[in-house]
């Protein structure tokens, strides 16, 4: 992997220094090497690390534009002391640098542009050859999804028994244990089971890098797995010792922190690795955050119990959950962005997180976005050759998309950083009987115009008094009466399903009662007139 | 209201003594009667009520067969020491006594005959004049309901802005006082608003009376609601002080315990009547507990917050809420049957409550079903007449009625009291990420053979090792695999929306992978073969 061209790197863009050094020995334990980038605004610190072949890196990732100057450090003395430098320039019209958490539930680009995740999850797509690994992203091309989920390491899963076409370790064949689930008949050998966990296999990375860097170009954020619990023992990737994760750990961190649309999600489903304490979980992220000179976000993704997101090296929630009613409740307990990355996927194999209804999926997307938080997709339909979108990519096949892009298009039209959640005053919606008096109480009807709206919809937002959105879900009201006060507002019908927009009235205030088409799936928007 | 033959009493039917007495004064006050019956088994002290014009009335439901003599007494000497009896004989074949908690999360008769509520709600279709008091009857008679839920107090509320006939207490008009929501101007003449909480009014409750022994007659339970806020200042049965509601809950037990089709339904949304003290309702929980000689059912119905279920004094949970799923954690909560009474209407009206669709409030009544719990109905639909179901009764417009009597069949099919709830173990499913890992440790692994059937469907439910029924809802699987164990069984496939059952197969067992259509609102039954 090269870094972009010397003479113009941007700002967010990628700066390689590139020396020779030994090779002799094992360069991953025994050279430290590092480099300190200094400008006018400051001073960062960055790791190199060993691309193999005698050859070293330190990556860096310009976060101002000018002069830049660095210096090297190592205990090699040919890696030592080595200096340079390059003029930082404007970033290119795509690139807005990485996210950062704003508002506090809300993300937006470096550049302050707003981003509002619409995630989708396709677990290692990365590791099923380059045919179907282009097909994905020509499928991604076209798709509304502005990130995506997927693991450094190959996963072995139900639908997922094909093995990876090389191992981020050295490994050799050395077989005399049993591998549960794995059909070798159709493998060409059997894959190694002895690593040598001192050493990465470089050329691994470097393809991961590739698909990063793809992604990118799609504007496309690289949610990054960096454990998970489906190995099944067919390699033993969960269950490495604690210093092999450590290093595992810096060595990515050196390796792809200087691409701008990399997030670190620490685990998926972290509670199901079973041999990983929750003291090890936080020393991953603290590591994570002191090693990571460019601050990308950081999360962890449950089975079942919430890892606790109000952590402070935590930069949002990352939440399995089925009910998107929910999310107002997490926002309030951690204090920040709440993604709910796996709500269920549409599609139709034997199990409940992997057989949604399109129509269910994307009420849930609905629900989740009205209410200020962000929804992530997924696809698993059977078919005959076992390539479900989920975990391997390829093509998507379902009716959610089409929905969930006219709903970013509609998220996209927020004013300010997002939404935030509007109590539904409604019986059929809250979500505790408990938190809603707690709730009530906290909720600023004075500065709010719709306060005395019978706010019973399935789910409701606002932004500031200038927009509001009601999503009725499975509920088919024939009208619904609002009181917007005295501003002068525009008032659109939403037909989620059927994608469409229908302007109800223009210019309107004080009590109306909106005509709706007594079905499920609509939503009321209301914005301040322009 | 005349009492039934007095020379054939069945078994559970009812016998009154009817005396003449005082007129003078103010009886309702003055004069304490009871009676205390006799059998081979044992003594029951009943009250007695004054009727009105010079008569009183003991009234008496024999809870045996065989020879029953009895004595009253009173502080009138006309009324005291009079002396009776009558031949209790077996009871007709469509009366299987009052309904009683057996399992203890299920209900019977007294006769042992498993009843399972499938209620519906017409909050006050008992005041709404003959004609369509009569077409309520009719559908009923048409309807899958063996359990209504309606008012002894007119109600004052949106779609119900009518004033009853009569009223349960002598009033006068001398309005002037402000009546909110009224709209006096279609009425003849203004409602009473001095009233004397002295007496009450005896052709009101004969009504009552009338309309209670009608549903009898179609085997339809009155869950009768003792106490509303809906009140809104029209009549201010809803502030009555604390002595008038001691006195108004001895008269309603007097004259109505004695149909065996009553339940007690302290109030509906008791968390809203804000004069009423948790002291109170216990106070008058307890007072019931002991006035009624025949201990009908007794709940309390929630608007937000619940009762505290688990008092010795309240026989079953009635809830408000929309979240099906939570019936299992509630049954363990309270250690009694569950019958959510309101989670949501069939409808089209403005409001949250009274507006889902046919397929949600089905996919809300499988859920609760199949989890061992019990559901009630309503309907919104909003019409010219402004006639909604759930308040006046009339006709039924929706789609979920036939469902839901279709669903009635297959819970009637169950064996033994009914269902216990399995927990689905996928993500879709969980409740609450807590309260899994305490459910899993609760689980009878050991003598349930379907254990590792990975049972994430919506819903799930067995009947001991014989039976057991999983509901997928939104859920779409292409098939479902289950370990059956040894034992002969028979599985079927039931599209709960479009009703229909399909053998999948006979004399099954061990290993299985049931085909399923793919869409939603599908259930597998499976069955020991009989």
């Amino acid at each position: 992997m090269q870094h972009e061209d010397q003479s113009g790197v941007e700002q967010w863009g990628r700066f390689d220094v590139t020396l020779r050094g030994p090779e002799e020995g094992n360069p991953f334990l025994d050279v430290e090497l590092w480099a300190e980038f200094t400008h006018e605004s400051g001073a960062i610190r960055v790791s190199g690390f060993y691309a193999g072949g005698g050859t070293y890196s330190v990556r860096f990732m310009p976060p101002a534009q000018g002069a830049w100057r660095y210096r090297t450090q190592s205990n090699v003395r040919e890696l030592d002391s080595i200096t340079g430098g390059f003029t930082c320039v404007a970033p290119s019209k795509e690139n807005h640098g990485p996210v950062r958490v704003v508002d506090p539930y809300h993300f937006a680009y470096a550049d302050g542009t707003p981003f509002h995740p619409v995630g989708t999850t396709c677990y290692v797509w990365n590791l099923q050859g380059d045919a179907l690994e282009e097909q994905t992203l020509e499928t991604l091309r076209h798709a509304p999804f502005n990130k995506i989920r997927f693991s450094v390491f190959p996963k072995r899963y139900v639908f997922n028994l094909n093995e990876p076409p090389s191992y981020p370790f050295p490994g050799e064949v050395n077989r005399d244990r049993v591998v549960p689930l794995a059909p070798f008949a159709s493998q060409p050998q059997p894959p190694p089971d002895v690593w040598d966990f001192t050493r990465f296999n470089g050329r691994y990375f470097d393809h991961l890098e590739q698909r990063i860097a793809d992604l990118q170009e799609l504007g496309v954020e690289a949610d990054l797995i960096l454990f998970h619990p489906y190995d099944s023992g067919a390699w033993g990737f969960d269950q490495m010792p604690h210093e092999v994760n450590v290093r595992y750990l810096r060595y990515v961190v050196a390796r792809l922190a200087a691409f701008r649309n990399v997030w670190w999600s620490f685990a998926n489903e972290y509670d199901l690795l079973l041999n990983f304490t929750i003291e090890a979980w936080d020393a991953y992220f603290q590591l994570v955050q002191e090693c990571d000179a460019f601050s990308h976000l950081r999360s962890i993704h449950n089975g079942m119990a919430f890892y606790d997101h109000g952590k402070a090296w935590v930069t949002h929630c990352s939440v399995q959950h089925h009910d998107l009613t929910r999310v107002a409740r997490w926002q309030r307990q951690y204090g920040k962005p709440v993604v709910v990355d796996e709500c269920g996927y549409e599609g139709n194999i034997e199990y409940g997180w992997g057989n949604l209804s399109a129509e269910e999926l994307v009420r849930r997307f609905w629900i989740g976005f009205v209410s200020g938080g962000y929804v992530g997709h997924g696809e698993t339909y059977w078919n005959d050759d076992e390539v479900l979108w989920w975990s391997k990519g390829g093509k998507l096949h379902g009716q959610s998309v089409p929905r969930i892009e006219f709903l970013r298009r509609v998220i996209d039209g927020v004013p300010g950083a997002g939404l935030v959640p509007l109590l539904p005053l409604g019986f059929s919606d809250f979500a505790s009987v408990i938190e809603i008096g707690e709730f009530l109480r906290s909720l600023d009807r004075d500065t709010w115009p719709f306060a005395d709206g019978g706010l019973d919809a399935e789910a409701a937002g606002r932004s500031g008094s200038d927009y509001c959105l009601f999503y009725f879900g499975t509920h088919q009201p024939l009208w619904r009466t609002l009181n917007l006060g005295q501003a002068d507002f525009t008032v659109d019908v939403i037909d989620t399903w059927n994608m469409t927009v229908t302007r109800w009235a223009e210019h309107t205030s004080g009590q109306i009662r909106v005509a709706l088409p007594g079905k499920p799936y609509q939503a009321i928007r209301i914005e301040r007139a322009r």
